[in-house]
């Protein structure tokens, strides 16, 4: 970027980490090579607690206090740096656990016998998510082997479930608060944009999930003899659907977006500020139109509003040809998205009450949940992380006020009460949870510069 | 019955052939036995060539004109009997063909080995519908066994393909017209009021069915990285199939409902009539309501009014738990039922037009179709069948302005152009199309003397 504001330089002290980084990439990238090789699989509980003990080895190795910590499920790996007093405490979140690799077929070379190939590292976690926190553990690494210490205090927090669902990640950050003291958390996981434009993430959106289940008849009867006199369950849902959102896409549930705090200026601004070409998003679903209101932008639409989706309806009869069915039972499954300060239980009553209300035949569900997230853009340490980028990258990152999918990030904002980032580092084409998931040479390095500059920046501020 | 109007008495001539039937009653039960022995099955193409050449030559020893008339499908069988002249001419159609078997465990004695057990006949297509046509066959058996000469003209028509869709009756009978010139049609098939009373219907509605079909995205999405911007079906189809049927039950679909001839005060008085016991139907079909219109009675509105049922709807994900998916494609199956003078035609290209105003996207797919049919309840044929019900069976017939399903009655009302009515011989029990179909013996009988009854009474009219 070129201009009046040129970029901000490192300082001298970081310039001799880059220069260790720089000198040292090969064997970083066999080192990351080698901690992939060891599987760590969540769901198929493979290789879970190697894995989290060979982290509690790296830690201990670079002078953390480390630890595995027992949960109903895999375990946690928690490491502590806590030896720069008066500097603030950067909290890093990354999981350790992996993606099962089938199709086993679909992968060019094993998913857990690392290649490289045309500068890109392939292997079942290189990008999601063991690639991307080992370059965090090696841009401390570089910072303790070139100036011995660390600019700032680190908690490094790695979970062993997050490709399940992270079952256990809001009870964990509940009960072991005290150990969790820290100023904001970076997170390193996901894609930059997909121009290879780094980005930083404030806010993620909420979700409630529910099922509406209705049954009529005793069984499926003949449309002749009892069509227009016995009920439908079909008809029935397509009516109380028709009444928790419009044909415009507003949802229409009585009292379900009381809670919505509308985005501030800033917000709604970042959104605006973000590059988009519908006719590319598009092109790229294979649809001919958005579903984006008159005068609201796609981003706003996506960051800023709760969404309702029917993720599935079944009912009758599905079959080739006709059949001249009435059928007797139906369902839906849906999920709604949650923004500030929408809740989960609040949101699944709202829905309750309304389904009493328009068919008390129907059976509601209620599902999983997650509370929504968001870091207030105005907070001091995004623009740390913005000039750590800047730094390390040469190139100002995007920033969303929030994305449309739902992360647990609500156990940082929420429970711990401080700021939360998302700061990826994989190329968009990853290929997480797929075969030949990958990660660019270029974006493993610039992690480990990324992180190495936001010590750096720590380093400078008060904690 | 008792009262005023006593039931009418058979005339002597008729006396003679109820006595040769009572004389015969065994024998005729050991040759209906024989008939149904032998396997029609048309679904299957098993031995419907050698029960049609058994028909042609039982007509021909009752000295019919008979022959089978090859279509693309199964033949026809056609009687003629034309030897008074004078007399009207009645066109007694049923089908010889009979529904697969299966599954065969389910049967207490095997389908094609008929038995007796407590006073009802155990067999594949002894009610459905080769008992029933067999008992008229028998009918005039009897009359020319006392007489010598029938008193009015039969036309025999058996078709080979009624149980799966009757495909080739209606080119056939405006292609061979002329063959089948009568005065009105009787159909003996179905079963009696579950009362056990005999019923004489004059109506069947007609259908219409079509599929809606939409794609939006090339691939299922992410309810969160796309719910709310891009569209999903199934909400596409929820918001149209809103806009086609309201929630209580009439169908808005523009201009659908514009060829509806309302029924007459014969009718609505017919239908009022009927025997109804709401608790009853209810429990039946395990239903806490019916969607009967206040002031409108149920078969008000199965008889004279189109119906919108929606035979299936399926989209997106529907297995266990819950899968945060936008889908991308999903489709419904629908059918409506037709009243007078309603077309299929008509029916179809008006959803078409009400699909691409409301929703252009959606694929409109039109399926199968059946003119409803209807005759006058005022047609004097309908009093020379009470009368012929009253004389046999010492009851007084329900009469059924029409049934809420679909017959191809059409081809006689319209094509012929003369009255049809359906006339059931068998057990509301029968199980047609189930394991163990049967017969009560007594039903047979009172089929035997019905037909017999309704040929004297039409040697007392004119033609």
């Amino acid at each position: 970027m070129t201009g009046p504001n040129p970029l901000p330089a490192p300082s001298a002290a970081l310039a001799k980490v880059f220069t260790h980084i720089a000198d040292n990439q090969d064997s970083f990238v066999q080192r990351v090579m080698d901690y992939v090789r060891h599987p760590s699989i969540s769901a198929q509980n493979i290789g879970i607690r190697e894995v989290a003990a060979l982290l509690v080895a790296m830690l201990e190795k670079l002078g953390f206090a480390a630890e595995t910590i027992p949960t109903a499920g895999h375990p946690m790996v928690l490491g502590r740096w806590d030896k720069a007093p008066g500097a603030p405490t950067v909290l890093l979140y990354g999981h350790y656990d992996v993606q099962p690799p089938d199709p086993l077929e679909a992968w060019v070379s094993p998913p857990f016998e690392p290649a490289i190939r045309d500068g890109r590292i392939y292997a079942r976690g290189i990008g999601d998510n063991k690639g991307q926190h080992f370059a965090q553990l090696l841009a401390i690494e570089s910072h303790l082997a070139v100036h011995g210490r660390l600019p700032c205090n680190v908690i490094f927090l790695l979970e062993g479930e997050e490709e399940i669902g992270s079952p256990r990640i809001a009870d964990f950050v509940a009960e072991h608060r005290d150990k969790l003291k820290a100023d904001f958390v970076v997170t390193a996981d996901g894609p930059l944009h997909e121009s290879g434009t780094p980005t930083i993430c404030y806010g993620v959106r909420g979700m409630a999930s529910f099922e509406l289940r209705v049954r009529h008849a005793g069984r499926d009867l003949h449309s002749g003899n009892f069509g227009g006199v016995a009920p439908n369950p079909i008809w029935t849902l397509v009516h109380l659907l028709g009444t928790m959102k419009n044909a415009a896409g507003e949802i229409t549930i009585d009292g379900l977006a009381d809670a919505v705090i509308p985005p501030t200026a800033n917000e709604l601004a970042a959104a605006a500020r973000l590059p988009l070409d519908l006719d590319t998003v598009k092109a790229e679903l294979g649809l001919d139109r958005l579903d984006v209101p008159a005068g609201r932008g796609y981003y706003e639409r996506l960051m800023f509003h709760p969404t309702l989706t029917i993720n599935g309806l079944h009912g009758g009869y599905g079959g080739p040809g006709t059949k001249t069915v009435l059928p007797h039972e139906a369902f839906a499954k849906c999920d709604i998205r949650l923004v500030e300060a929408m809740t989960p239980a609040d949101v699944l009553a709202k829905v309750a009450a309304h389904v009493k209300r328009h068919a008390p035949e129907v059976e509601f569900l209620p599902g999983n949940g997650m509370l929504p997230s968001k870091t207030p853009l105005e907070s001091p340490y995004g623009e740390t992380i913005r000039r750590a980028i800047q730094i390390a990258q040469g190139i100002t990152p995007l920033e969303y006020p929030a994305v449309g999918g739902s992360l647990p990030d609500y156990v940082f904002t929420k429970t711990l009460g401080i700021p939360a980032f998302v700061v990826p580092y994989a190329n968009a084409d990853e290929a997480n949870h797929a075969p030949n998931e990958n990660l660019k040479l270029d974006c493993f390095v610039n992690g480990i510069r990324t992180g190495a500059a936001l010590l750096d920046q720590l380093g400078r501020q008060e904690g």
